[in-house]
């Protein structure tokens, strides 16, 4: 059994779930009670690993598990961990034959993905460490001002966080930092999950809306944007939460240095057009229609469109590029463009 | 006295309020009861109508008179509208000194503000239509996607509205539109006016959450960015409802036109630069921590973050004009530049 935060209970309540097999693994993901493409991907491998104590005696194991595998690639298109995850899983599962074999292959390279996306998030923040302290040396005493988007968290990556690790390790080390938390629309996010994690964790923080980012880089009031990625393409395109886009144009128009906090589980080595070829997942009209919070001491929704409004939900864009600074991986800081990023991992 | 629709309690309920005297209008401007730049520079001069009821026969008539254009100016800090409207009454009425004669011309001026608000915005139209007109030559049938941020419609205007005025006037000459609705966090203007406004109309729109107009336009969705102005600097920037800016960047990097639908009441001639002369105006933190909806057939308010999460709250951000591709006036459309625009209105 896997047991995991709720996350979309939070900030308002701590809930903690058990999933017990594949389809409670495929259900979490596709309902967003775990999010984040790290967690996503770790939590794949723990399905298929779930799976496998199902079907590890079974006369057809090799097509169960790849059934298995392409079930819960189809829970969520966009960020490509759950796709490294279970193929890793599914490549180190093909030949082995005895079932209890079986299952202790799939625990341990589960565990394995588990403990490297960790580890991976433990060295982003090392290597992104000296960009803020960089920066700090500039300021004078004042904070580093650091805006992100959505939640690239430890909510979203077992531990650390992809953007928050660099921010995380900074404060604990006395550099001053500030985050601009953008509220994420629509599922508030960044309002909700990673506003609560800097409190806990003491950074402080202040939450703006969506639209905010601009005019505060207009401003001189924002040093540097820090955000995640749920997919990054071999040239280096951005797939990440919808609107991050946005704050990189923004960062562009006002020289402001934007980078992307990644481990290389997010990078699909098969794309080279993030625009064309990165599927964009289309999200349920409720998460627009209800919107969900505190009234006096109980949790409740409401509707905050009239009835029958058309609307649409994308829930992720594309940021090319060439509006990108920097990659921050769990092996270095490179360039966003295909020789960089190529030559860090010795492709 | 003074009638107004409420704006605060659409689409869920419409109300109508009414305004007695200048400190009824001064707090349905401030709250946003009414909203939109010609509609709060119309709503000052009918202001300074109601003043001039109870001050037109006072010794001290010029003090007292010069006293309520300031407190009416302080209302709101971003649109110029109100200071245009109430400079043009004071200077109107200085040197009148029979009281019933204050009386009526105070009326005449301020029914002309609004009248002339209203005219220039069916101008607007006019003047807008064309490109429209233009852009469904080209697409065979297809409908023109226009995006459009915040309410720039006829409850921001009097009537015709100023972003809409162009949309309503294609729509009933039967030229196929559908307007892309940013939601406009924090206060949903778009979710709740524009698409009221809209549907009313008959219009086709679907509303977005503000993350999603870059996603739509890197893919070849919206055929024009269209939004009203709260202040307009001499050279051409232009303060918006915050957010536009993000949207004017997109539409730059996508080749997108992006034009700004204004009366020459929103000019600002004493300004030559938006981003560092047109007052930001910072609104209560109330407007991001509570969100109203409908809970079964009641109207509730819920808090959508944690108790003490700091946040600020900005209302508008600068559009540079390199970032503009027109100005729609009730003169017509010109270049958002120093030159342009000065002689559009012979200035």
């Amino acid at each position: 059994m896997v047991q995991t935060i709720d996350q979309r209970s939070l900030p308002f309540e701590f809930k903690i779930v058990d999933l017990k097999n594949i389809e409670d693994i495929f259900v979490a993901i596709r309902d967003m009670v775990v999010r984040g493409a790290p967690l996503i991907g770790a939590a794949a491998a723990l399905g298929i690993y779930l799976e496998i104590l199902r079907i590890a005696d079974k006369a057809d194991f090799i097509n169960l598990l790849r059934n298995a595998g392409e079930y819960l690639k189809s829970s969520r298109p966009t960020a490509v961990n759950i796709s490294f995850a279970v193929d890793y899983l599914i490549q180190s599962l093909l030949h082995i034959e005895h079932p209890a074999q079986r299952i202790r292959v799939a625990h341990d390279k589960a565990m394995l993905i588990v403990n490297n996306e960790k580890e991976n998030c433990r060295r982003i923040g090392e290597h992104g460490l000296p960009l803020i302290e960089e920066i700090s040396r500039s300021k004078d005493g004042m904070p580093v001002n650091i805006l992100t988007h959505c939640n690239a968290g430890w909510l979203a990556c077992v531990d650390y966080g992809t953007a928050t690790a660099p921010i995380y390790l900074a404060h604990d080390k006395g550099i001053k930092v500030h985050v601009w938390v953008d509220e994420t629309r629509p599922r508030n996010q960044g309002a909700r999950l990673t506003a609560f994690e800097l409190g806990q964790h003491g950074v402080p923080y202040t939450v703006i809306v969506d639209n905010a980012g601009g005019h505060l880089m207009q401003h001189g009031l924002v040093d540097m944007v820090l955000v995640g990625s749920d997919r990054t393409t071999a040239n280096g395109d951005v797939a990440n939460k919808i609107g991050t886009y946005l704050k990189a144009l923004a960062a562009h128009d006002n020289n402001v240095p934007f980078y992307v906090a990644l481990p290389s589980s997010s990078i699909d080595w098969n794309l080279t057009d993030g625009i064309t070829q990165i599927p964009i997942e289309e999200r349920s009209a409720d998460e627009i229609y209800y919107m969900e919070g505190k009234k006096g001491s109980a949790i409740e929704q409401i509707q905050i469109l009239p009835d029958n409004t058309p609307v649409v939900n994308y829930g992720f864009d594309v940021t090319p590029a060439r509006l990108v600074t920097g990659l921050i991986t769990e092996r270095g800081i490179c360039k966003a463009d295909a020789l960089s990023i190529k030559k860090l991992f010795n492709k």
